[in-house]
């Protein structure tokens, strides 16, 4: 096992076991069984970065392999391979719906059509394939840049997008329900074609960036950069970059201000309520809540809990941000009270002595960075009885009678059964742009062998790119008051360690 | 003029001809007009701390100055000046009130009964004098110190606890309406005393220490640090940092991130009602609102006034600050509303262009950072009125009869006309002795001569002291968790560059 | 056509060609295309009271129709008629999910072990049947009644939760999809059967009166009362009072204060939320709202939405809610904005003019009491496209492209797209169980051939029973005070006029 | 004593020894000491209409009694007794002050200058004399009254703002700090006029009208109605009418609609955090706080409590209140907490037990009715002791040294300790107005001899002259809406009884 693999493992042992299929055995289905174990594992490594909302159409209509299928689209272009290109008028629509709520990219576009700002870029992409991901794709297009791009999750391609991708000329190879050969199958697609070779990448999780360290290094003598958006895909980054093997300037979009503010806090907000609603139809008004850790996330859900009229308290670790929740009106609590969230990224934070004492009817979901929290697996000993009673939804039922109600087995409640709003995910689109931009026209000097955050200047654009749709306007500083506070009139308008709070 | 001159210049212009004074003159009294104009120089320099709510005793009863008359404590003591020892009861009483608010000064006396972490400790200090600074200044010397005390603001001292201080066996030199001269006087008495010299500093303003800088410069020899608390003391520590002039090691208190959550955001959040309400008793609900500056202090304001029933716009100049200011649901505008409120640190934010174009009826007021954000300047014109209706309350009136309320003459409402929480200062005093404790026993090579923030423990730590007042027990992780996060079990729990969100 | 009909006339004309249909012509099915628009005229005058969540069973698995089938449960009982027996397991667990949301009805279960306040009653029901309605019938039984129950509409019965009743021995008529033949049908079974007469009548929407009116007049001679819960129904019967041909007490439970306060102002705050959300997932921070009609529907919209960080507008007629608006931070705007929501009881609110003056994009949606508000016919001339994007989300299309999303096609938004939580429906259920109570053992006198309101004191009794869910504990008060506020220490504790405010 | 006597008994047994001074008597002056404890029970029997702020001029300078000072005009009229003319100009000015926030008077003004609907009444008042009064009363004068006025209570009177109605012309007796036996002069010197009687009574407390009662039963031939704000004025007038003996109509102000809405919910909401900040500087955040009663003052409190991020519980009698507390979020306890806030009206809500267990620094108020829902008197024994430590606070001292901070001597706090918004009061006004046109121009068979509440539609006309001031329009009912409503294009919108919610 070469010494690339010991960087990934880190985040995986799962990781090691999945590079011992060898590119040749693409074409060896695996088993059912086999398989279902398998994408649980890839899945496992890619929940940091949203999942689509499901599909509207109907997958169940066609057993074919897409990759037994031979399909053009109508311009006689076949290279891509997807679930069925005749579904590409149906996702032209969900693809015009998003491009109502993500202003930046159009706004990217138009501003875009004199000068082609990624003119001659070869893109490869690896993120999961929505509706969109589509806009993304298509203003990249329009900025100049050639996409070849394949799924960063076996389930989260929206069929029908990708089929309007595949229409419009895209080299596309994802479908929902890929099996874990299909996704490297896919992957290796993207990259091995005559011909052709990226020279920027675009990552989720970074599974595309392993696929070519480890199969194609070479490659990375034309790559100018890569953006990585996801949580795990960075932490591989950095590990590379501290292990001296990081052969590219790397962007991490994750950590950049405007989409941890806007994500964690006010996506928080909303998704809270919203996976609570969808799975439980639950009244808010006056159910006692504890709310675990008051960072960001915990911050949106307290509010919005507060506001439909909920009592929540919190449990904190950190005095600081306790103190704040004690300024904001929260009490502290280690009681068992009738709802549940849970909201830090921490390991065994509600654990099965805690879940012993719950009221019954407590409800337990998790709204955390991974699928740690909740000690699910506690909860599987033979006295208790699991039943399963809606999609997402589990009673788990003490001898004594006592229901909890567990939601989307203790993964992140607002992945599993809420949606992402577009105008969110336009956030983290353009600063995907952004930064994929700012990587392929930066002099050579700008950006050496190491994992960069966004310049707070960007940042700053991609937020003011946002605006309009607020009817919000900047109030421009005059030359006197920007001598006055010693700020460029254009920005940056804070220090790069700035982090504005958000009551 | 010496080199330092140069370095305190760039804060004030006035600093200048206050030293052409020199000390043999501090017996030559100044007219009631000089006075006027240098102590207006005095107080503009410190307005950036805390000025204490209003003494309630009566000074007007005696005309005598203070360094006149000849008055010793109870157990004749009278190594002090202050303006009426028989006051020290109705100031204890004040003391004792303030006592119930600071419980995390309270608890380190507790915890240093066994222990005294500034034994040996001689700390000279010159701060607002206060019940709440008494509260500190006993902390202190229950710690071990000795302190000798005069007042960093002609106008704020509380007579009655400067009488309780001094017959406590303090050395306080300070009374409420101090001339320019007494100011200096009072000073000198502090550090220009036979047989003691500090080894501590407790600045609020930087007056003393450029006092020390100016006439004892030899004095830093045995001083092992300062800890200054307001913005312009702390801008010339770090000037003469940057010019290689300082001499000790010197601990930022105002920006530690307790004090900067807490004072902003919360304490703005309460003190724009109170200071609107006490000069002007208008009704909140409905009242359309215009917040200049989303930072933290304009987050504050807004959450208070739209909780009350305002309709609240905003304006911005940084688009990140802007988009969080979209989300919590603000409208950008700039109409000429009915009352006006300016929150953000720049220079003539509010311009007579405005003011000409607002509404009869417009209250405007200030709660930046220093006095400039109003053009009050551009109102001293002869077409305009000025009428006196209540303290701090003008009504400037146009020809046409329409009149602007300008509250404070533009100062910050929040010192001017509202009363500060003990509780805030509690937070602030805290940080202060932990600072004062720990420039005082830190191993000599760990801080070097420059301007340090308190390191994250600490800030953690002052905050865990304020929790007990609320109830609020934090949550420990286990070593499982710790591990898992990578944190020690104790803090610090955030990284030093983290600043917490405040939803 | 009988004098009766005339009564009915007014709420609608679809009425007097139902009942063309004869009694004997129940077994003429009617064809596909006539039964979909028959059963759209009876789902329209029955949509004011709650319909149940989707089922969650398959009703697809059977074509048969069940008054074809021959079905008995596992005593042997086939006096019933449902879809699937054999679903009864799965309709018992439902059941006892909403035990646990139905707290005031499982007190009196208990409090009813010993004395059996409804022994002898022989109750007809026609309502949604539902789970919250099978704990209603089944505490009904618990307290000694008899029960016979019909579906109240052709769409909302749970067939589950029909088998479960159907197993415990309830002889239930109805079925998810009945033909509007199928519906009268099954009323008619629930009466009109040999040694059994009805005393009590529970309605909603009042098709089952109207039934009994029509067909069994002579019925009336032997019942005690009608219940009536729907806005509807409740019309019908005022109608009926006026006209002086209501022959027993009817108890008016729409109106009881109880139910109107939690129905109106804290079930549509969250359920406004909750219905955009699940048919657009538009992010609510920064959207601009209007809300016309600031009633109580109305107020609970405007809460959550500014809650969410909207910026919301209204419009009102009443200038004392107009009043209160503004108290609360409202503007008041005509303009056309992102985001539409329509509260108020009224006829064509929005009419194609402001449609047409609308952005695109915005979305416009009913939380009124009928279908009128939005005029949704001026929407059906040939220059609109309309294009159903999902379930209940049509766009319609400008010619110049603009779209606006219209929900649900104009109906409740509340009703058609989101759920109504457990908890709400058990003050409606408990509400109906009292007013059963009190009819069936009231003093002849107390009650004449008229429409009564709950006595204020039952209202207040309902509201205690739901107290216990929330660890609420009232306050009693002291002799001496009750004495001072002229009181009954076991209320009630306002006067009937009285209405309390929301805030 | 006459049996009228014995109709006002049940308001306070104090009365009745007032009456036993006889007119004969007023020259008489009391000594100190009985003048301080007749004005309580005067002052006592006043608070439930607001009290004037503080009057801004020094009322020390001049110790003579207005009754034995010779003052005229500058026009030369003297048939006035107050307490300074020369104080007119700084009256003047306030008086335009409040005119700013009264719009809809100044709107009745507007509108009167051709109608003139109080041509001809003479109308005589006792109310508060405050600037707001005094833009009343210029009002009724533009609309054509003539005006005689005393005050309703001995300590509220602005002295300047008396002045300044002298100087108009006004026939004022009142000044700030009459004796009881002033009191009754000044009433007596409104109606004991040669050549001038009334017939129209403007009363805040009743004393004005039961002094016409008592000593000129006759003038009641020529009085065509009386306008009553008060709570206590309201109910001595409904004991009249209980009686058989009020000879002429009356309107209850005080429970209009508007005034009850505006007056209790809104401006409490507001007050609670003035009257706190005034008196104790308290920090709100984090504050446990207990509100008694969650009727409209208790919603208002606990609403701007919340907001302000306390932690509010909640204690009720009533279950429909309680359950719309559980619905907002707010608990119930009875625990001993740090912030105490009575709101509820009634009689030993807080009784020493509760006291005696609260915890040290808790602060105890009154937002209630009257002054009898804490139980000062109970705090009065020898154990305990007294500390007053600012004006309206005192700290009680028990044996072991916890402090109970008691606030205003549990007298009303929003009226004691915070000022009330002119625009809440403008409403108030406003409404007075109206009603003594409406019941000087009624048809004599309008109003019997009875107490009426003002038609709905005055109580609309009321809110609508006052939404300009927020920029709200109201939408009109189309011809089509109306018929459908079955409404009046312009109102009454809503039923007599309906009293709309106010989230």
């Amino acid at each position: 096992m070469s010494k690339n693999d010991g960087v990934f493992n880190s985040t995986g042992v799962l990781k090691r076991i999945q590079f011992a299929d060898q590119k040749q055995e693409f074409n060896k289905r695996p088993t059912k069984i086999s398989r279902r174990s398998l994408s649980r594992s890839i899945s496992q490594s890619s929940t940091d970065s949203y999942g689509s909302a499901a599909s509207y159409t109907d997958s169940s209509d066609d057993e074919t392999s897409p990759r037994d299928k031979q399909q053009k689209n109508s311009k006689g272009n076949a290279d891509f391979c997807i679930k069925n290109i005749k579904q590409a008028d149906f996702g032209r629509r969900e693809i015009e719906i998003a491009e109502q709520e993500m202003p930046a990219l159009m706004a990217l576009r138009k501003r875009a059509q004199g000068e082609k700002p990624l003119a001659g870029a070869k893109i490869v992409g690896c993120t999961h394939i929505t509706a969109q991901t589509a806009v993304l794709m298509e203003t990249l297009s329009a900025l100049g840049a050639q996409c070849r791009w394949a799924a960063c999750n076996i389930y989260s391609t929206q069929n029908e997008v990708a089929a309007a991708l595949a229409e419009g000329g895209f080299s596309v190879f994802a479908w929902k329900g890929e099996s874990e050969d299909d996704f490297w199958w896919c992957i290796d697609r993207c990259v091995n074609v005559e011909g052709w070779q990226p020279n920027m990448i675009l990552d989720d999780g970074g599974d595309l960036t392993h696929w070519i360290y480890k199969k194609y290094p070479s490659m990375f003598k034309k790559i100018k950069g890569i953006v990585e958006e996801s949580v795990t895909g960075v932490h591989r980054l950095y590990q590379l970059s501290k292990a001296g093997k990081l052969c590219v300037p790397a962007m991490n979009v994750n950590d950049s201000v405007t989409k941890q503010k806007f994500d964690n806090l006010y996506c928080c907000r909303e998704s809270i309520l919203d996976g609570l609603k969808r799975t439980t139809d639950v009244m808010f008004g006056g159910k006692q809540v504890v709310v675990c850790g008051y960072g960001e996330v915990g911050k949106g859900c307290c509010a919005a809990l507060k506001a439909m009229g909920s009592i929540v308290y919190v449990t904190e670790i950190d005095p600081i941000c306790a103190l704040q929740a004690c300024f904001q009106g929260f009490s502290f609590a280690f009681i068992s009270l009738l709802l549940y969230v849970v909201s830090v990224g921490n390991k065994n934070v509600v654990v099965r002595e805690y879940m012993d004492r719950m009221k019954n009817g407590c409800i337990v979901c998790n709204m955390g960075h991974s699928n740690t929290e909740i000690d699910v697996a506690s909860l599987r000993t033979p006295e208790l009885t699991w039943e399963r009673v809606r999609s997402q939804v589990d009673h788990v039922i003490w001898p004594d009678g006592k229901r909890i109600v567990l939601l989307a087995e203790g993964r992140l409640l607002n992945l599993s059964c809420s949606t992402v709003p577009t105008f969110v995910l336009s956030i983290t689109a353009t600063t995907q742009a952004l930064a994929l931009i700012e990587l392929y026209n930066a002099p050579e000097a700008r950006y050496k062998q190491d994992v960069y955050l966004l310049p707070k200047k960007m940042d700053e654009y991609v937020a003011s790119l946002h605006l309009p749709t607020f009817d919000a306007h900047l109030t421009e500083l005059s030359d006197e008051q920007a001598k006055y506070l010693g700020l460029n009139k254009n920005g940056p308008f804070k220090p790069n360690y700035y982090r504005s709070a958000a009551a």
